[in-house]
C-alpha cells in the first residue's frame, strides 16, 4: 500500500515528520489544534492539500472527546480554532479555504433547529474526514486516468512486442508526502505499478530543495518500486538512451489554455521531452486548474532567497559573493503538453477550458 | 587580470589550494617534487593540463638551485623524478605525456656533445616553462576567436541597437582553475569582458560536483565580472526570458565529426539552446580534438559512484536505498553544435576534420 504520510482514525491523528526525512522515519502524534498548529508552522507537514487536511483533522481529534453544552459554544470553538490554524502558515491558501468552508457549515448547522449539538458535532467530524477521503479518491482517479493514457499512447505508437511495462520519468515530489496520500503524478506511477505495467521510474533530484532525491526517492524505496534517481542535468541523456515512454509531472497551477506553472525545471524537461518525441503529461486535480487565468503569462513566479541555492543545511556549496537567480517555478507552454490528467479524464490543452467548464456546470 | 591558480617565477612555484575553495583562498608553496607529488595526489590541483604543468614545474623549481657535476646525473634526476610524479595520479594521462616529452628532451641533450651541463639545465627549465606559456597562449587565442564568433553572430542576427554587450551562459568549470590559466570556454567569457562586450555571464551549478557553483562562480566573483549562478534545471527558463546571445562550454573530447563529450548536462543545454534559437559553441584546444574517433558513438562514458549524488560532504541529501545513475559525461551530437572554438579558429562541425587535418599537416 502507499506510504501513509497522514494516519487518521476518528479520535487519533499521526503524521510522518517530513523534517526528519529521508534519514529518519518518525510519526508524530497530533493530539489537537496546538499540535496541528506546530506541525504546520514547523513544516513537519508540507504540501498545500496536506496542510489543510492535517489542520482540519487536528481540530477533529480535539473536539471528538469533548462534550458541548450547546451548539453556540461548539460553533465558537470551531471558528476560533480554525482561524488560529490559518495563522500557522498564512500564505497556505488551502487551509484558509478549508477553514472558511467548515465555518460556513458550522454557522448553517447552528441556525438549523432540526440539528442537535451531538448531530452538529458528528456532521462536522464527517465533513473534515470527507476532505481526507476526497483528496485520496481524486488522486486515485488521476492515477488510473494517467496510467491508461500512457499505456494507450504506447500501444498506438509501439510495436505489439514493445507494449509491455513502461519506463516513466517524474520531477519533484507529487506523492503521499505532498497530498493526503497516493499522489498526483506519482499516483500515475503507483497505478502503473498496480497494473503490473511499471518497468522503471526515474525521479529527478529537483534542486534546490531536492524534493525528488529526498521525498520521491523515499516513497519509491518505501514501496520497493523499481526506481532510479537522476540529476536535473541528466534528463536529455536519459531520454536519449533509456527508452522512456512518458514524462509525468504535477502542477501548481494550470491556466485555461493549458500553460502549466510547476516546480522549476519542469519547462526544461518538457523541451527535452519534445526533442526526443516523448509524451509529456501534467497531472493535476480540478482544484489546480484556474480558468480565470487565460494563459501562463498571467502567473507571477516567486523568486526565492539565494541561500536555498548556495547552502545545503549549514554547508556552503557555492562561492561566497556570487549572485543567484532562484525562481521557484517555471511555466511550461501548452504547446509542449501532451495531456492534462485530472480525476475526470485526460484532456488536451486545447480542449481543457471547454471540458472543465462542462464539468463545473454539471 | 585572470585569477592565477598557478604562480610561477623561475625558482618559485605556488598553487591555489582547490580543496579549500570556494570558502578559503590559500596559496601553497611547492618547493620541489615532493610537494608537487602531494598537491597532485591530494587533488589540491585539478584539471588535466594543470596537473601536468604543476608536476613539471615542481621539478623545475627543485633543480633550479642545484648544481650537477655532469649531464648524466641531471638526466637521471629528471627521469627518476618525472616518473615519480606520474605515480601521483596514474590516470592523468597529460602528466605522463609531458613527462615522456621532457625525458626524450633530456636524452637528446645528454647525447649532444655541443651542450654543456649548464646549457642542458637551462634548456630543460625553458621547456617546462614553455608548457605553462603555451597553455595560456592557446587559451587566450581560444578566448579571442570565440568572442569574435559570438559577436559576429549577434551582429548578423540582431538589429544594430541590440548589438551591444552580450549575455552568455557557460557550464561546469573551464577557467583558470581547470587549465594553466585564463581558460577555454571561460576564456571566451574573459575575452568578451576585456573587449567591454560582456553584459552578463550565467554559470550553471553543475551537479553532482558543483564545479560551476564552487569554481566558476569563484573565478567570476574574484574578477568582479557581472555574473549569476543558476541551477542546472533553470537553463530553459533562463533562455526564455533573459535574451542570452550564446552558450559556450568546454569539451573533454571532440570526435572527428564534431560530436562532443563533455560534463554531464552539456547535451541537455544544447537541446534547450536549439529550442530557443541560441547558438551553442564548444571551446576546445586542438589537443582535445581526436580525429581517430569518427563519432561520439565511440566515446565510452564513465559512470561514477552513487555517493557523489547522494551526499554533499558527509551530509546525506538523498533517500537511503535509492539507486542512482551517475554518468560523468554526455555526448552532444554535432547537429546541435554551432561552432567549435579552437586556438586556430572557429570551425563548423562538418568542416572540423578537414580543417584540423590541414593544420596538423602544416
Amino acid at each position: 500500500m502507499s506510504l501513509q504520510s497522514i494516519k487518521y482514525q476518528r479520535g487519533s491523528l499521526e503524521i510522518l515528520d517530513q523534517l526528519l526525512l529521508p534519514v529518519v522515519s518518525k510519526y508524530l502524534t497530533v493530539r489537537g489544534v496546538e499540535d496541528g498548529w506546530k506541525v504546520i508552522n514547523k513544516m513537519q507537514v508540507r504540501g498545500a492539500p496536506a496542510i489543510a487536511i492535517v489542520g482540519c483533522l487536528s481540530l477533529a481529534v480535539e473536539i471528538y472527546p469533548e462534550e458541548f453544552g450547546n451548539k453556540k459554544s461548539l460553533r465558537q470553538e470551531i471558528e476560533g480554532k480554525l482561524n488560529y490554524l490559518v495563522s500557522a502558515r498564512p500564505t497556505a491558501v488551502n487551509m484558509k479555504i478549508s477553514a472558511d468552508e467548515l465555518i460556513t457549515l458550522a454557522n448553517e448547522l447552528t441556525k438549523d433547529d432540526n440539528v442537535t449539538v451531538e448531530d452538529m458535532k458528528q456532521r462536522f467530524l464527517n465533513a473534515t474526514e470527507a476532505m481526507l477521503e476526497k483528496d485520496i479518491a481524486d488522486n486515485r482517479a488521476i492515477g488510473a486516468n494517467g496510467a491508461k493514457a500512457i499505456l494507450e499512447h504506447v500501444a498506438e505508437t509501439a510495436s505489439a512486442a514493445a507494449a509491455g511495462p513502461v519506463r516513466v520519468l517524474t520531477h519533484c515530489n507529487t506523492g503521499s508526502l505532498a497530498t493526503a496520500g497516493y499522489g498526483t503524478a506519482l499516483g500515475v506511477v503507483r497505478h502503473l505499478s498496480e497494473l503490473g505495467k511499471l518497468e522503471h521510474v526515474y525521479c529527478t533530484e529537483t534542486r534546490p530543495y531536492n524534493q525528488g532525491a529526498r521525498l520521491t526517492a523515499y516513497e519509491l524505496v518505501h514501496e520497493k518500486l523499481p526506481a532510479t534517481l537522476v540529476l536535473d542535468s541528466m534528463v536529455a541523456a536519459l531520454l536519449r538512451v533509456k527508452n522512456v515512454a512518458a514524462v509525468v509531472v504535477g502542477a501548481d497551477r494550470v491556466a485555461a489554455n493549458g500553460d502549466t506553472a510547476n516546480k522549476i525545471g519542469t519547462y526544461q524537461i518538457a523541451v527535452v521531452a519534445k526533442h526526443h518525441g516523448v509524451p509529456f503529461y501534467v497531472a493535476a486535480p480540478l482544484t489546480s486548474i484556474d480558468l480565470q487565468i487565460p494563459s501562463g503569462d498571467h502567473i507571477i513566479i516567486e523568486v526565492r532567497p539565494d541561500r536555498e541555492m548556495t547552502h545545503v543545511g549549514e554547508h556552503r556549496i557555492a562561492a561566497p559573493g556570487i549572485n543567484c537567480w532562484n525562481p521557484a517555478f517555471d511555466v511550461t507552454p501548452a504547446s509542449l503538453v501532451t495531456g492534462i490528467i485530472t480525476e475526470h479524464g485526460v484532456f488536451k490543452p486545447s480542449a481543457l477550458k471547454a471540458e472543465i467548464t462542462k464539468l463545473l456546470n454539471l
